[in-house]
């Protein structure tokens, strides 16, 4: 069995974004050599996500609106987090209805996708350097 | 490492249904001949989910009525996503709340399950042949 | 390819509670002699979950909160599961929006997690002995 472990950074200038990284995570699959497997991306924080959707500009707007709606950051004294001088309590909600991770087949080399799957690392408490990690097993 | 790989195909009549697909992949395990390991099952698309909950007749209903209240499907011009031609922005929503995949592990040749634990294909934008992924690596 | 497999029991006195289940998880990566690999746990009940988020008091007041107000648990008559005789309908519906699993990376033996990261069964249906599943693959 081989192992591949490597982390992707990101600073999203705003409290909120998406980023698209499947290409930095088939990259991650060509490094380790792996033809069959499994990948484990995940958010290192717990006010981040990764999960796979589709890269449509209006989706994604989509999202944010949603989760603000599902889970909003104003006013910052509705959670209860927030008293431990934090702004960031919506943000560790809207992580939860996105998820932490995405766990994705490696076959023949190649991340095994349907024709619209994409990998995004969803930030809601941006303005500084965070990580994911990817972790690939196999052989 | 022994690694196993099977797509399952689902044509949905409606716009929103479910299928229990337990025994699909206990028949994928079987097949695989892998005793201990990891089973993934993810949906290839991306308004539809795979996820793990009880088949109950009742629940199941309650999940429809709970996901369109958190992500309704009408008006369809409240998504952005929809001016892109498609009517299925709620689908997109509603597939994060259910999830994209379940990881199970494998024990001695079986899905590892607690008494009540099913797995289902839910979809979400129907009417078309979809398939979910089956992925197994394991020895 | 080496694989390590255990059940943690709970018995939470109250409906809801969450527990931090970390160490536990890190005492079976130790058990199990693995150096890298992939760990899963999940809920083997379909009323909790297993989950990645912070231990801070004031942020699990606000998931118990957030999530009552997502799917409340009275009036139980608004659940067609709870026709069946069960109250635990909305536990249900709780448990998706958390998640049944957490897939974890383990890299030189030690769980691979960023530095607020923590691992939690959340009960949405308790007064009663559940358990959840650990099943490590790698080597």
């Amino acid at each position: 069995m081989k192992h591949f472990r490597q982390e992707l950074w990101f600073e999203i200038p705003g409290r909120r974004g998406f980023v698209n990284i499947t290409s930095q995570l088939q990259h991650c699959v060509d490094q380790s050599g792996i033809q069959n497997g499994l990948l484990l991306c995940n958010a290192m924080h717990i006010t981040a996500s990764v999960f796979i959707n589709d890269d449509e500009s209006g989706l994604l707007h989509d999202y944010e609106e949603w989760l603000e709606r599902l889970a909003p950051h104003a006013p910052i004294s509705q959670y209860r987090h927030n008293q431990t001088g934090e702004d960031n309590g919506d943000a560790h909600l809207k992580r939860q209805v996105m998820g932490r991770e995405a766990v994705v087949a490696i076959t023949d080399g190649h991340l095994d996708f349907g024709p619209w799957e994409q990998v995004f690392y969803g930030e809601f408490d941006g303005g500084r350097r965070k990580r994911a990690l990817v972790k690939i097993i196999g052989e």
